[in-house]
């Protein structure tokens, strides 16, 4: 028994040392407006797989999102990190990052386009299995997969880390067709009690499959290594939320990938 | 490598064949009150493991928390369904529960005092790591595991399976030592919102580790096989947050049992 459970530890050890995550800069198109997304995939995997969309935070397409993407793809599926803002437009201070995130949020209709896109790019590529595709965003990215599922995404499910919740057209939600998982910080001053209150009363009327879990002691940003470690501040990392949140998606992978 | 996973195979399921729950009706006591609790483990396991004590609904211990120890059996555990009533105390009716549950109901340290009755006579199991315990319970038991919590009690976590979350001395989340899991129907009618509200300051104000999850679309109950599938008379059964929150459960557990 022994000597048949090393054989098979040295058969994974040798797959895991094969497994190499491709990762590759890709643009696309939105209108007129050049974007510049990220793609990563086991290139040692050759069956089709689930395909995840990343949506970024207030600062646009980054290290932070491009980690997420390897990590995802060392979870076996094809992780494709969106750019909402466009091509070089990468706000370096919070003022920056702000406008731009307002331009989105206030006009949502040109946020859900601007994720449709990436939606479509990641449906080019050619690893997906397009009946196995979900959507998980961060902060910002957060409010955008959830207006992606309130536009009607044909999608198994959306996953928001610390998103805003609210809507301004909460009838909108009538439209999800996907299965819906907020994770917030339970002391998260960004997101109030009375936009989570609408939330869930948005997903109940509309009579969405959707769960929400919230993490004691975590502040807004919960997930993010470089927001530091400062609850005053309202935003900061925090380990075991980061590692649940984790955990509490790939379990939902599980369910919506069968 | 194929004969390799078909030997594996073979291995396994004659192990699982192997394996046998043992259950037994246990006999202990809480002063001059002899209480009748269940205790089921998987005795093809000869390794000290963690310990789960259920507690049950507001019928007392039915088969419904047998058949829940069963399956934590079968996932490895040494598990105690206690009685919190009194051998021979099992309600037939509505009002019988209702009489019973609101007696411990009113008398917290009463409760308390059963419950932690029913973890000594866990902790008398042989197989039993005493270092991994925790404690489940559904509905009244809910209520009664944030309870056993709130005693201070020296185990690595709580899980309430729709519990009632409120608590006379809010003060008292200060005693507790373990991590929190609160997993409850997003339309619980008898879970207000100022109740879960009232909860999450307490464990804010605590200082707690604490998770709460929120199904969509489940009500009261939404564990229990035997409760209907009517959600309008506010307790039903609901297989996607059964399912669900089963799975939670096993992720809390691989976390506070590593």
């Amino acid at each position: 028994m022994k000597t048949l459970f090393t054989m098979l530890l040295v058969l994974l050890c040798t797959g895991i040392a094969r497994a190499a995550i491709h990762t590759e800069t890709v643009e696309y198109k939105h209108g007129d407006t050049t974007l510049e997304g990220f793609v990563a995939y086991d290139d040692s995997l050759k069956s089709a797989r689930p395909g995840v969309l990343i949506v970024h935070q207030w600062k646009g397409l980054t290290d932070y999102e491009k980690k997420r993407a390897e990590m995802l793809a060392q979870l076996g599926y094809v992780a494709f990190a969106a750019d909402i803002y466009g091509k070089g437009v990468r706000p370096k201070t919070t003022e920056e990052a702000g406008a731009q995130a307002g331009k989105f949020k206030s006009n949502r209709d040109l946020l859900r386009a601007r994720v449709r896109a990436g939606l479509d790019a990641l449906r080019k590529q050619p690893q997906l299995d397009p009946k196995r595709i979900a959507a998980i965003g961060y902060c910002f990215g957060g409010t955008t997969v959830i207006e992606l599922a309130r536009s009607g995404a044909d999608i198994a499910g959306v996953v928001s880390f610390h998103g805003g919740l609210d809507s301004p057209k909460p009838e909108d939600g009538r439209n999800i067709k996907c299965k819906v998982l907020a994770l917030q910080g339970a002391d998260d001053p960004f997101v109030p009690a009375k936009d989570l209150a609408a939330f869930e009363d948005e997903m109940r009327n509309a009579g969405v499959d959707w769960q929400l879990i919230k993490y004691g002691g975590a502040v807004h940003s919960f997930t993010d290594w470089d927001a530091g470690s400062l609850n005053l501040k309202g935003a900061a990392y925090n380990e075991k939320a980061d590692k649940r949140s984790w955990e509490h998606m790939k379990l939902f992978f599980g369910e919506i990938f069968r």
